[in-house]
């Protein structure tokens, strides 16, 4: 039984756990202020192109994003995202819980737009009943793996500064976004392009592990506090340095997107052989199928796949995500299932 | 210039100004402790028709809102409410404050029904990751000024009910709604069919004041010190107790609903008469026509109303509110405007 | 039967009545934007001697703390404050459940220093495992009764500012202080020497009210946001600004506050006399006597006190207040008797 | 050079990373629910000696401490735990973060005792403007490395039990407790005298991970989604699962421990031996010894240590901490230095 749930089934890649073992036995001071975690910073200040960003570890995605948002919003101010975002649905009100409303927008395909953003701050207008949008949120690739343009980042974070909006972009699926071949955007891009972003590693390799990079320097002040606070400081911090370490010295990271990437396209082609709908076109690691009863229930003898939406009474949207653990004989086995039927 | 904006324009019923003078001097425990409070109480019960209920007074309605749903929430659970609803979008993220996702609903004319919670209960399905709703808000007369009928209020409670979700009713008009010659609810039914609600005074003849009844002993524990936190437990709280007792120790809560019931109901028939489109049909003291913007342009010089929508290019609509304090000569003297125009 | 328990058990000097009724048909605009309250602004500014600060008005003590304290930390900061003081202890949690730590201090007879202010800064020394210090909390009167001298408040002011912490001075019972024979500070040195303080009118005459003067743009930003989503923007405004016109256009703050510090001095004057001990000297409208349970059971008889704390098994300390409805008549008959005894 | 600073120098016992390692291809499911994850609750619960408890797996301690304190309380209640307590002073606020007061007793050698607790619930007297006291935190061990006597333990859980305040006992070092040659309570006992209670990974051997064991029903409803909203729910959930099952299936976590304490007596026979003064006598695997500033010259060339506090004008007390990782040649060469000096 091969399962295609998510793509963070596996634990983490070889040379990941190899770095970890090799440094088992050094002693480090905790908290994320050891010599792995100020490499790593300094490997991604490089990739990024910008020396004078702020990098800071933490361990999971919800944790990073209300950590983030907490941090940047006044009490009296809420984060526009998608309706689909991550902070919408899949949080269980984190952000919430913290005292900020999520100001949702509808969607097109899990993104939003310059002009919507410009209309939900008109429409608040300065009315002291309604909560003011604080900054905005998206995440690239989106929970539905599609990707923004740069065109499109462009325009979205022309507009965030005009209005005085910082962009928050949840990068927990940053690498796969990257290597995409629909591409058109990079990390110095991405950097370039919003306030705040993160790079996720725990779907991307690691066994866990968001890096969370803070250009400015009023939005970095005491960030750590905030970090303490959100309970998302690790004691030894050494674990999330030596890991990005590792991702971002050579090109792991990337490698491991691409990887999954690939592995994505065969199945995508394989899909579009075979007829088979899309609920939408997604360019990533994440592929979203409309099956027939029929066709699930055989495949789900051998495949494990994440149930995603019913979309009628004979069909339903199931969603394949490949990573770096994907190897070619489940592709193929798959493929082979697949084409049979 | 005759003012319509809003149903909380002047100071308070005559009545109650001679209730507070002529108390003035006497000496009162505070805290909502005093026997004005006890009398304000009983006499509520009476009115309810249920002696076991309890009864709070709180100054305003987004305080009372806001320490109800605080009260009966668990932490990760969220709030059903309108997308139009008083707390989803003009309270300034009061209940986000608070820790808890308002999950709106779109409504039908300010309305939700018995089936959309059904469904939001199981698109939740018990996953954790999705926060569970906890409660569901609604208020009656809407937002928009439109009623629930017996049927759709008993359908909801039922559905609330057997799913065990409490069902909480905002009455910050209450007594416009059962005033209404369209009401198909009494203040006995709105006992009946809901776990917690309040009668609004700040907006029907009080001075300010906000009556919240709780009729579950389980809901009522220690509310108290939920209204002492959220900051809604006035020190004076005989100020609270003398005007609810004012209200409800004869009819003058109803009879001051009832007028302004009548004076809004000859401007909708004027309104008819001239042939302006309203935004919706509302049976109480809120009406919505569509002015053209020359109409519009002309009544301003006289008359204020509560802009309230850009319809089109050419076209705004407006909320006109009618009160206890809404003279004969007000309305016709709009009347007459319009007319002539 | 005369109570003496607090200093808010009648209604509002008749002053206020009298306005309150003279303007009742006037139409405004609701939440705090009417004439009045801008009128009650401008005599307020004009008293501090600041026409720079500005000026709002809520409805009671735990709000406006709350309201003031939320809006000027950051999530990870806390508020020095003395253990007595009443944001550490008489609100419920309030602060805290705004997200923030009360930091208390052991006071002396309720003050804190400048130089327990310093340690606590040190102590804390930028160790992000710590609550950061983020402003400083006081009460003035406190909630002793005493009073801060010019030169202690000048060095906790000068401390504050060189650690650049705010100074919040809850002013509950300003009026009291100000007008205490023992008075050392104005109200424009509390204007000049604080960053944000409080007028009391709940406890000196008014029906309800705290004006809260905020010096700087920076706290003073969107504040009215704040005020709206802690529940405390009243919708019918006016009444605050009608009650603290009446108040600071005149001297009938100032006189009120007169007349119960002589009224607390008389009993003061007795109570020495009897040779009753205090539990500690306060010059204000608050006394503190220890009675011996005989003479405290004969006492309550006629006369109502707060309790405040058994001192040892045969010694029961006493509150006595005294406000603007203390009348002569009530201070004799307390007098007589306990000179009786 | 060698470090005693804290007993999170090191990454993982070398079992826990060949379990790891061994593991890494496996695909399993996430957020806990994986079968690594039951098989550890498994183990717990079997150790426990109590199959009805329920057991949750987390990243860390402030973020169990804080899940387990918000999912028990009411909004307006708070958690009694010593001055010196975890919460109290060294998770930057994050009780306070999500909405509670922490009602901080004076502890004895950190430690807190049930008359205490009795104490502060007669003083609070549901008065409603007090913070309610919700349930009492102690761990074991103190901060400062003692232990709780089973007569001292049982008395407190008598209290509690009969004011109906859930016990939590925080065992971020729990192990150190159970193997300490003063221990005088097992790892049954605590679940025996206890409501909720932590079992720490991160100090004793693990990468990271805390045990939090729920023994009522009504504790644990819906406590996952806690987990979930306060970030505390790791994606790769196995990681947490297969840790505890290493450590629990045989003796790995007790005798890790065993192994500090035995290194730690080493050290403390050494000290007595000198004639150097302990901060308290601590029986567990932490030491603070009373050095003057000479000695601690001396030995910060070669050694590391935690500086605790200073004492006076030429002492200063530090902490040495021993853990699994703690090798007799790093104790040899530490006890040799301060002999020779």
């Amino acid at each position: 039984m091969y399962h295609f749930n998510c793509d963070y089934l596996e634990g983490a890649h070889p040379e990941i756990m190899k770095a970890l073992s090799e440094t088992n036995f050094e002693q480090h001071i905790g908290y994320g202020e050891d010599r792995h975690c100020e490499n790593a910073a300094l490997l991604i200040k490089d990739k990024c192109g910008d020396p004078s960003v702020a990098v800071h570890f933490l361990v999971g995605g919800t944790q990073a994003n209300t950590t983030v948002i907490a941090a940047l919003l006044r009490p009296y101010e809420g984060v526009l995202a998608a309706k689909t975002g991550h902070i919408s649905i899949h949080e269980t009100g984190a952000i919430e819980s913290s005292g900020h409303k999520v100001l949702e927008l509808p969607g097109q395909c899990g993104k939003i737009t310059a002009a919507q953003v410009e209309a939900a701050v008109a429409l608040q207008g300065n009315d002291e009943h309604i909560v003011k949008p604080g900054m905005v949120y998206i995440s690239h690739p989106t929970e539905l793996g599609t990707l923004y343009t740069k065109e499109e980042l462009t325009a979205l974070y022309e507009t965030c500064q005009r209005l005085q909006l910082p962009l928050f972009i949840d990068g927990a699926r940053l690498g796969y976004g990257l290597m995409s071949d629909a591409a058109d955007l990079t990390l110095k891009d991405i950097c370039t392009l919003s306030d705040v972003f993160t790079i996720g590693a725990t779907k991307i390799g690691a066994l866990f592990g968001e890096a969370v990079i803070i250009k400015s320097k009023a939005h970095n002040h005491n960030f750590r506090y905030m970090i303490k606070q959100r309970g998302g400081m690790l004691a030894k911090g050494r674990l999330l340095g030596i890991q990005f370490e590792t991702l971002m010295k050579g090109n792991l990271y990337e490698n491991m997107a691409k990887h999954a990437i690939e592995m994505a396209n065969k199945i995508n082609a394989a899909l579009k052989k075979k007829g088979i709908p899309l609920l939408m076109e997604s360019p990533t690691n994440q592929l979203f199928p409309i099956f027939d009863n029929d066709t699930l229930k055989a495949l789900e003898k051998d495949f494990g796949f994440a149930l995603w939406e019913k979309v009628d009474a004979t069909h339903f949207a199931v969603r394949i995500c490949t990573s770096w653990a994907t190897e070619e004989k489940m592709i193929e086995a798959l493929i082979q299932r697949l084409l049979s039927l």
